[in-house]
């Protein structure tokens, strides 16, 4: 007999609740605690031999913390003797740095694959990598999973399909928007041609819209928002070139200072991330608007734990 | 042609620089830096190509972040083409998480070793492990290198060999006292028996010594100093048992808040540590020595460049 087992670092304590409550399971509890020195001690206060491990971390800032939580989790779960463990990252860490950029870089994304491994994960859950390929770094099965249905649904709720274009922030995420484009209607495309100095990330230089945005209320899409300034420009540009309303919608807010600042004065008219990242109550703005990821985690978990097939999750909606 | 290459973590800058004037070598040129989020970036500035790379990085708090940016650093040589590549570990993080206590726990100190080995270390070299097993966590070679000759050098110079007793703070230390003893002309050896509840870490009740330390100048020695409770009260126990002079004696000053406090008050003569951990300013205080370990630490990779036999430095003095 399996048994479903749900575990969390301490990182978002809150989504895991949320996860828990559809899943209809208690969070195990723990014992996680910091030594002096900054060395993490977990322990579990359930035996867990034999079960079905689902452990969960969200990645913010001190990531590096929770990286290594997860690990000693996983670790004692391995020693523990659970029969099958899957590392749930709702925020991927390191996806950004996942291939060499120039020479003598690390390629940290598949690192954090090779750690996870290393511990003893057999299987990721996760959500919205920055690029597909990440994916193929992990030695073992990884259900990626899309934000994308929600967002949408929840957009096409609150603004309708009708005069809509669907806006990519830069080039490379120009596919990503074609598939919002599909999901709202067969609305129109269009992406912002922008430069980046790669020594100096962060700071980017954008500049024309390619597409037409003019009098349209524009979906501006990304997969995370960091310190926002590439996405609070993006919205200047679509405001010089006549669009409508601009909404952002991207599925992890990041957030580093200063975006909440960025984002609130962007003059876009609402910003709607998921919870894959908690956001503390300092960061919230009047315009930002939240939606939960925990029922497609907990659905992703429910499906893993049954063997069942994800694959009517991917393009799914709620 | 071999080339042997320094690389250093941003934790213990100036242990670096000692190392590599020792070797006179220079500390190859890198940048990192930490993303708004936490994740850190590394890109070394110069080829790393057929390199015999030794990547120091010591561990002290934050810890977590240092360790990720040590496997980071590794990752990087790896795929920078490095021949050979040996993590120096001053301080081995997680070595007192080195067994299960009970059920349900994670082995750090293996799930560090085999990150290491994941990342793309082919050996590792340390110092004063807190326990020798930890070297067989490891696949690979470790060289594990002893302060000891160096701090009991120190001593023997400074305080003698007449009139003294090694005291170890624990049970757990009689045997290294033991070597102690030898080293110093064969002292007398005591110990203090003592009762701590596993639960609460850091926290000792110390009782009585067993061994005759009267009158004697007690050298009382550790691998390591964390909040310094045990070793603060173990100095009192002594007093109490007409100890003359205690002279404290550690690897690892780890000194975590309040160990400055506790150890400028405790009564001892002098604190003795070395410098595999840094030690700010505002942890100093007027009885602390602080060694370089910067001399053996080059020694150790110098022969492990020359593939030379390191035992020589196993109980060797300078
Ligand atoms: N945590 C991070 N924050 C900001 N920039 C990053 C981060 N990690 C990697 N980068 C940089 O982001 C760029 C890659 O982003 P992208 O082109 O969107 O895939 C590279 O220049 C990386 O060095
Ligand atoms: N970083 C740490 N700081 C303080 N205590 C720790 C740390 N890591 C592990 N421990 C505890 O220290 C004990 C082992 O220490 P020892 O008996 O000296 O080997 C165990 O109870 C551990 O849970």
């Amino acid at each position: 007999q399996k048994n479903l087992m749900l575990f969390s670092g301490r990182a978002h304590p809150e989504l895991a609740e949320q996860v828990a409550k559809e899943l209809d399971v208690q969070v195990t509890p723990q014992t996680a605690r910091d030594f002096a020195n900054g060395e993490i001690f977990v322990r579990f206060e359930e035996s867990v031999r034999g079960s079905d491990a689902f452990v969960l971390q969200s990645h913010p800032f001190p990531l590096n913390q929770w990286v290594m939580e997860q690990l000693i989790m996983i670790d004692a779960l391995k020693r523990g003797s659970a029969k099958r463990i899957t590392a749930v990252l709702p925020f991927y860490p390191y996806a950004r740095q996942d291939k060499k950029h120039r020479g003598r870089e690390p390629i940290s994304a598949r690192l954090i694959a090779d750690l996870l491994k290393t511990a003893g994960a057999d299987r990721i859950i996760t959500v919205d990598l920055h690029t597909d390929q990440i994916q193929g770094f992990f030695d073992g099965p990884v259900d990626h999973m899309h934000a994308q249905g929600q967002l949408a649904e929840y957009i096409r709720d609150r603004y309708g399909v009708e005069n809509i274009a669907v806006v990519s922030p830069d080039s490379g995420r120009v596919r990503v928007a074609e598939k919002w484009a599909d999901t709202l209607g067969g609305a129109p495309l269009a992406f912002i041609h922008k430069t980046r100095d790669p020594l100096v990330p962060n700071q980017v230089k954008s500049n024309r819209v390619v597409g037409e945005v003019e009098g349209r209320t524009c979906i501006l899409i990304d997969d995370m928002i960091d310190t926002g300034g590439t996405i609070a420009g993006a919205v200047k540009i679509l405001k010089e070139a006549g669009a409508g309303d601009v909404v952002i919608a991207a599925t992890h807010g990041v957030l580093s200072h200063p975006a909440s600042e960025r984002l609130a004065a962007c003059g876009a008219e609402e910003v709607i991330v998921t919870n894959t990242l908690p956001i503390d109550d300092e960061k919230r703005f009047p315009t930002l608007t939240v939606l939960s990821i925990a029922p497609l985690l907990a659905r992703t978990i429910q499906e893993v734990f049954e063997n069942g097939s994800v694959t009517s999750l991917f393009n799914g909606s709620a």
